[in-house]
This record gives C-alpha cells, sequence and structure tokens, in this order.
C-alpha cells in the first residue's frame, strides 16, 4: 500500500480537505455578500454547489481528524471506493458550476459590460467568488485523483 | 495488462476517439450557425475548445486505427502517460468551455429572457450546441478515465 500525498487519514489529506470547505465556504459567503446575485441561475448553481462540497469536505475533513488522533487507517476498498465515487461526483459538480459562474461574469464585465454602465453589477464580488471557487475546485481534484489512484493500489 | 473497454487501440478505443470528435465538429458546426455568437467569450471559447478537442481525438483515432490494422500493441507507458495528460486536459477545458456556455445559454433563455423578447437570440441553437459539447465531454471523461486506469497498470 503506497502512502501518497494528501491520502485519506494523513495530515496532507486533511489539509487538502481543509481547504476545500474554507475556500468553498468564502465562496458562497462573497457571492451571497453581492446584490442581485439570485437574478442569475448560474450564481445560484454555484451556491448549491459550494454548499454541497462544503457538507462532503467538512465530513471527510472530521473523518481524517478522527483516523489521525486515533491512529487507525482508511485504506479499506468500500472506503475508497465511496470516497472516489463522492468525490469525483462533487468535483465535477463543482468545475461545472465555477465555469458557469465564469462564463456569466465574463459576459456581464466584458460582453455586456454592466460593471461601468448601468445596471452597475457588483463584478469584482462576483469574480472573486468564482476565483474562489476555482481554487477550492482544484484541491478536490488534486484529492479526486489520488483517492482514484489509491483506488487502484487497494 | 488488463484490457479495459476504451482501452488504445482496441475498436471501443476507436469508436470512443470517433464519437468525441463527430460531436465537438457537430457542437461547432451549430454554434457558428447561430447569428451573434461571437458577442459572448464564452461561446468563442466554447468554439476554441472543442476545435482542440477535435484535434486531439481525430489524431488518437488515426493512431487506434492504425493500431487495430498492423495489431500493434499501444500498452507503452510513455505513449500511455501522453495520452493521460492530453486527454484530461483537454476534458477539463472541455467541461469548462461546456459549462460556461451552459451558464450563458440559461441566463440568456431563462433569466433575461432574451429568446421570446428583443434582441431574439436564437437559443434553441445555443442550447443543442452545448448539449453536443456535453455528449463529446462525456465520451472524453470515459477515455479520460479508462486512460489513467491503465496508467496504474502498465
Amino acid at each position: 500500500m503506497k502512502e501518497l500525498f494528501g491520502s485519506p487519514g494523513k495530515l496532507s489529506g486533511f489539509a487538502l480537505r481543509i481547504g476545500q470547505f474554507s475556500f468553498a465556504a468564502a465562496s458562497i459567503g462573497v457571492m451571497v455578500s453581492a446584490p442581485d446575485f439570485f437574478d442569475s441561475t448560474a450564481f445560484c448553481y454555484l451556491i448549491a454547489s459550494m454548499g454541497l462540497q462544503i457538507l462532503w469536505s467538512f465530513g471527510l475533513a472530521c473523518l481524517d481528524l478522527h483516523a489521525l488522533k486515533s491512529k487507525k487507517s482508511l485504506y479499506n476498498p468500500v472506503l475508497v471506493s465511496l470516497f472516489v465515487v463522492g468525490d469525483w461526483v462533487t468535483s465535477i459538480l463543482s468545475l461545472a458550476a465555477a465555469s458557469s459562474s465564469a462564463g456569466v461574469t465574463v459576459l456581464y464585465s466584458k460582453d455586456l459590460n454592466y460593471c461601468n454602465f448601468p445596471p452597475h453589477l457588483p463584478c469584482l464580488r462576483y469574480q472573486s467568488s468564482v476565483a474562489l471557487a476555482f481554487v477550492s475546485w482544484f484541491f478536490l481534484a488534486v484529492s479526486s485523483l489520488v483517492m482514484f489512484w489509491l483506488l487502484g493500489t487497494v
């Protein structure tokens, strides 16, 4: 059994989970603070998807912490399969949500120029929220790849 | 060496590549036939990304066909690593492009209602193009997963 960076029950895995849910929470916080975000379906989807990611990553962070404290191993084929499916589903949903929001943000700020002219949308907040969502997705993508790799070696 | 569905140099792998580039080409065709598509950066990005996917998948389809005809094996660690990197990069770019275009299409058709009221955008064509891009991405995602799995067994 290889020990990879970001494996479940390791400090690196726990740090990745912390990164995932904190950036996802920051993304939701910034988006919710922007007025009129609910006018766009993509932004609402971003909030829903980041919410799901917080639940998933927070749950796995708790599991990692428990494994670290009790020095138990999480290398179990059934458990790793569950992590793989969960990580892949949330990471695809997160990338889709971040990209669709990025598409809408670029449309508002560049193509329609709704930021400098009326209705003066708060594009900087939209952009920050999307950037945070991409960072959160990046951490989740690292976890997903490590889990999938582990599944082949369990 | 396991033989998986969609492995390089197999008929199933060749069929997946054909599916990838034909749906990507159809997506570009439908998008280009829609007037004013170039007003949105997301749609231009979709065309660029699907173009890259056509090049990549067509190249690999030719390689698969050559391997099928000459009965040569493509199971070589260097070659499979190259396939993995290429497949993953193109599949992440394709999903991002399809999602950002989907975000813009939903904004136009549902949130801003630009399809039934002026400027009467051709939303049906945008939607069809995005749907074709998602189908193309799905085939590419299957190839990417198979390649990544193969890399662990080569």
